[in-house]
């Protein structure tokens, strides 16, 4: 089932960002900030909750100053879920939503680093197009992936 | 003379976002949310004075998760300072600052539509890269153009 995020579900999210072992501390404490700051900070969350534990979110917001453009700023699914198609959902929800806001397009960033191929190749195959690349953003070595969906 | 940009500058910075002609009400509202949320927001703010009014301003801020990446989210000149080499020297001052700080990546986001001509050439001219291209981002026929330059 996919929902909304309430405040109660903090503990849930941030042991699924801690155990899904993609994320950096410093990461983790920016997802929480985002999910803190929530709807008052123009940050949109739905949650994954299976068998009434959340196991999965997304987090986006309409990009400032645009007029139809959205950013899909965190997407997460705890290892017990993996592979279950929790991702998927939420990235369907996700478009479900910025639809029904009257927009139509989907940026996110991503690292271009070997280990996050897996993480790339599920935005490739959800019809993302790679629309840049930052040589080095995150760190040496360490490219930024900007990625593009136009929802129709 | 450029310097760091204090509250008290706020009505001279309104002035030269809105009589520079290049941004709608709505982008003059988000670059003095940026100005007033200042360094405690994490925004560095140089202004250039010439003949005791500031005439001209960049905004910058580290790229949150970043190593060394830093945002440049503003620059503008007041049309009675159009020509001279202010532009410049504020993206000079940015350039400088960022490498102080142990820092070496600019990053911006601009309009790709035909009257931002300018202003992509301005940044071209000062060494930056175009590194991606989001199709339709701010609105349909509005498309972002991103560029990125390292800074020796």
């Amino acid at each position: 089932m996919i929902r909304e995020l309430v405040p109660e579900d903090r503990e849930a999210i941030e042991e699924a960002l801690t155990e899904c072992g993609a994320f950096s501390e410093e990461e983790i404490r920016v997802a929480l900030e985002l999910f803190d700051a929530g709807a008052p900070g123009g940050y949109t969350l739905f949650g994954a909750e299976i068998e009434g534990r959340v196991l999965g979110y997304v987090c986006l917001a309409q990009a400032s100053l645009t007029q139809s453009s959205w950013y899909l700023y965190w997407i997460c699914v705890h290892p017990a879920a993996q592979g279950k198609g929790v991702g998927r959902a939420l990235q369907a929800k996700s478009e479900e939503f910025v639809r029904s806001q009257g927009c139509r397009r989907l940026v996110l960033e991503t690292s271009g680093r070997p280990d996050y191929c897996k993480a790339r190749r599920f935005y490739e195959n959800a019809g993302y197009e790679r629309v840049g690349l930052i040589p080095d953003f995150y760190r040496p070595g360490d490219d930024c992936a900007i990625y593009s969906k136009v929802i129709e």
